[in-house]
């Protein structure tokens, strides 16, 4: 399993075409196709509290996540995280362990639950691992998600409460 | 009923004291109870695609509200709405006139679809108002609002399709 540790500057040449390959895709997060390096800097680095990257034992950078509260003031014990795993990387447990740590840290920083705003109901990976990591599926938005290839198909809202 | 209208400078003098009331209770925003004039203009006049005022026959503001893509890219055909009423004008509808112009407008916008993330479960004359104007309890967060008065409560995911 890879050590997860927290973002350096020199990792970014190495996050950006992770974040490339999952945006120009359009399955699964709402940034869209065309989304700058810098859009994806502030996205992933600038505004969430805290960002990490998952490291393999050759020093590969296998997977990277954020968090950040999810709303302001008095909605900010919620936190929001995302996660992204290199194309290569898939299917090895590398978004399980992210995930368990993500948890984690966010009790460490105060959270007391973590919500998913819009997870892509055809990105069946994603949904089957939140379900194991014991995320409830809180309901269904219909048709929130402009699916590159797919058109117009359903989002889940998914939560956890970690106290 | 007030006739609804786009947000004009000049009216910021006006609309400030209706936020103010709303932020200070702690009850249905999660801008906290100190929320500052400039955080509010941003949050309601500068972040937001538009926002408006209802206006009463004698010139007096009464309500207003904001409309903004609830998603950037992928999930931006989906729109986000914030309302609020002068303390003196609630129970008489302007509410409802407000949503009722806010998914008129929604459509003209090309949104197609309304997102309400964060209706907390405590208030009710809000909750009653959205099921009575058919939005669809999505589902329950738990625990995701800090209520100033009685701590952790649910909230509601609402949505509407509009197409």
């Amino acid at each position: 399993m890879p050590i997860i540790r927290e973002f350096q500057e020199a990792d970014w040449p190495r996050i950006w075409p992770i974040l490339h390959e999952v945006f120009e895709s359009g399955e699964s997060y709402p940034q869209p196709p065309g989304t700058t390096e810098e859009e994806a800097r502030r996205y992933w680095l600038e505004e969430p509290a805290a960002s990490f990257v998952a490291v393999e034992d050759d020093g590969t950078i296998s997977g990277t996540y954020y968090i950040k509260p999810n709303q302001p003031g008095l909605g900010s014990h919620v936190c929001n995280c995302g996660y992204m795993v290199a194309k290569d990387h898939r299917g090895k447990g590398v978004a399980c362990a992210m995930c368990e740590h993500s948890q984690e840290k966010a009790v460490e920083m105060g959270f007391r639950a973590m919500q998913y705003n819009l997870v892509v109901a055809t990105n069946e990976a994603s949904v089957r691992l939140w379900r194991k990591m014991d995320f409830e599926e809180v309901g269904t938005l219909p048709g929130a998600f402009r699916h590159k290839r797919l058109g117009y198909v359903d989002a889940y809202v998914m939560y956890k409460e970690l106290v």
